[in-house]
């Protein structure tokens, strides 16, 4: 692989800002740097982790803009290169003429991710730690985050080497026993197998619950039509997003919008109303409301005061099973106390309320926040899975340890399993010398990263 | 004003981004970083302007995140208050809990624009310079961003402080005439003030200029009914914003967006049709297009190979008197050979294309490329007024000087005026006095800075 230029890129989003970061790694980070330096005698005389600040100039010698400026020289920086962070003013246009004229003096654009790529190959970080980086930038949630988080300081790192410990010895043993034909208790190493498949499930279930996350916890509005989810949606989105139409049946498509309550980012979704139909669309739409349902972390049932509770209505809200609330709707119409008793019965929270008049609005935010903290509390956190590679990896892992039970007896054949699994186990750290998987990895990564 | 607690916030934008920065400033800021620091021994031992990493963390003891942080001595930094740098991982997620975890350790977050104010306060910048700082943030194009730039590197201070100097000295001259009726060369100083006057109205008038600038070059389509405008301007922004109709007339209202040619920001502009109608709308959007054309930096005139010049399209072209590309589109349909000698004859460059075809748009872009340049170097920078607050102040000074030279004879009352003049453009520095002045230039800012 070509490390051998220098590159740079901006380390801090695009926009409106005071300031960003500008990164150069490379053998001539320093040289390049110093010359769009107008005072570089300074810059040449600082010593490494020094902050100063630094004229930075056109080839004409007018000056862009005064920046600040430290050098980190090899390997103690995050690439493990020379490497300079530049520190200007922010906005659409210095960053940007800034890299134009690190690029004049011999800088390469970055690719993306090419600086932890660079810090991966230089061996200043596995693949475990530079995908931790990714997932503490790209999370959108705190839940995400520390799965992120977590990783980044190395929590993975235990586990995993403690599952290559043991199937190596598992592999020594089962080789012994072929080679030497040696008398061995076959129920422990039998068990320490379904120990460690066991392990991996686990870590493959929280993946999956976290995986559920992206963009937030999906919140799902249901219930019979025409009982006001669009409203509901609508109102907590503050627009007009999905149409309102008093014509039952009106949403068909799930509708969905990332909204953030209280810093809490929530993937909220608009979903058909579910009904007996025959019309093929709205049958489409129902099912798939089912489908989102069952994905998701929450219901919030919308239901209408003035329509009778049916027993369809009854089973749906008992088979959820899952964390729910339900709103009461049209109550500026008429109460209706069948509903509450049946709710009441099931011990399920309600909230009577008449949406078209904004009412109580407050009270079930409040209540979708607690619904919310009560999730999360009991979310478990993966050690080890933070992404699709390591969980595909983990599936690959999994289908091994299984075929290498299944065989157990055919000793040979148990032991190419295992040994493949280990193979798979130290490859979610990363092999620096499969390039192509390496480029698609980092090619993943954001700019400046 | 209330300098006394410490403030913090992001100094960079908001989203995914590898890393962002966190600004303290105040007199706690040290003493607050450390109690979220884990390794705060590090931190307290460091020097100033050193970078080293931390582990910052939460009141749980846990870490949110690796961090590099500085420290800067008070008056050694940017506010002259003591203050600390944080750069954390970028993301939605950790700027925001590093944040938090400040402000429970005794931060308050800062107000728009208090960074820079404090530096005021504190006498670290003038007002110019506070505003070059945000100019050069927010600036959207090369030459907005090179008059920030011009402000920030202190080229308005020899302008205003010679005319400091030259309206002290006529003053003083006066006010000598008024006392001890002395015998002044009376024409000596009527000079000075004529020149003085137009050494402003020339900075006003390069300020219009700029101002035109604003979210880039304005670059009006314009042209007959039904020639193809609507298709151009779709098909420079690649999308269908504007409705294209067959039936002439249909853009009524001008449409505006800003595109990016090469790094170029330019806002295009959709006009209506400009035709004889009776229809009110039309006409409405007619003038409207004329209104626009006035200010605009250059014209693209479509006309439609398929109709005859008319004496008043002849008329309009003359007239613009702008820079202007001609685009002969449908030339697919026919040619038109009258038009083409017209333009020939008027030495105005054109195109012939087929927009609908997607003909030549590499060279009609090409074109455009080379207007702007054309254009571009022709501003003029202004060495002083970069923003509304300023262009305000200059246009009082003028008024003042006006009155100044008009009431020449009367010196009690030009004299007069002359003070005023000078308590303007002393003004334009800023006056620490003056805090709801102040805070509202300040919260013009963005948080951060």
């Amino acid at each position: 692989m070509d490390i051998l230029h220098t590159i740079v890129a901006t380390a801090t989003p695009n926009g409106r800002g005071a300031l960003a970061i500008i990164r150069i790694s490379g053998k001539n980070a320093f040289e390049i740097t110093e010359k769009c330096l107008k005072n570089k005698e300074k810059f040449i005389k600082a010593e490494a982790n020094e902050i100063h600040l630094y004229l930075f100039k056109e080839k004409n010698d007018e000056v862009i803009d005064e920046v600040t400026a430290v050098k980190y020289i090899e390997p103690k920086s995050f690439t493990g290169e020379n490497m300079v962070e530049i520190f200007c003013h922010g906005g659409l246009i210095i960053p940007k003429e800034i890299i134009k004229n690190l690029i004049e003096a011999g800088a390469k654009i970055a690719e993306r991710g090419e600086f932890s790529k660079r810090a991966f190959l230089n061996g200043k970080m596995d693949l475990m730690k530079a995908e931790a980086i990714k997932g503490l930038i790209e999370s959108s949630n705190d839940i995400e985050n520390k799965a992120a988080r977590n990783a980044y300081q190395g929590k993975y790192l235990e586990k995993i080497k403690k599952w290559i410990e043991q199937i190596k010895e598992i592999i020594y043993k089962i080789d012994a026993e072929i080679e030497f034909e040696e008398d061995i208790e076959k129920s422990d190493e039998k068990i320490k197998i379904e120990l460690l498949k066991k392990g991996i499930e686990e870590e493959i279930k929280k993946r999956k619950e976290i995986k559920n996350m992206d963009y937030g916890m999906k919140i799902i509005i249901a219930g019979p039509t025409n009982a006001g989810k669009s409203t509901l949606f609508n109102y907590l989105l503050g627009t007009e997003r999905s149409i309102v139409n008093e014509e039952a049946g009106t949403t068909r498509d799930i509708i969905s919008e990332r909204i953030n309550i209280e810093g809490k980012e929530l993937t909220l979704y608009d979903t058909a109303g579910i009904r007996e139909t025959k019309n093929k669309i709205e049958i489409e739409g129902i099912k798939r409301s089912y489908e989102t349902i069952k994905n998701s972390a929450a219901v919030i049932w919308v239901t209408s005061s003035d329509e009778e509770i049916t027993e369809e209505e009854k089973k749906n809200i008992k088979t959820f099973g899952k964390k729910i609330i339900c709103l009461i709707n049209k109550n500026d119409i008429k109460e209706n106390k069948e509903k509450e008793k049946f709710l009441n019965e099931e011990k399920i929270k309600f909230i009577k309320t008449s949406l078209k008049n904004g009412n109580k609005k407050e009270e079930i935010i409040n209540e979708i926040k607690n619904i919310i903290k009560e999730i999360e509390v009991n979310i478990e956190i993966p050690d080890v899975l933070i992404n699709e590679r390591q969980e595909e990896i983990a599936k690959e892992i999994l289908e091994n340890i299984k075929m290498a039970e299944k065989y157990y007896e055919q000793k040979e054949i148990s032991s190419m399993f295992l040994n493949k699994w280990l193979n798979a186990v130290e490859s979610l750290f990363g092999k620096k010398d499969n390039e192509e998987i390496i480029n698609k990895i980092f090619n993943s990564f954001c700019i400046g990263k």
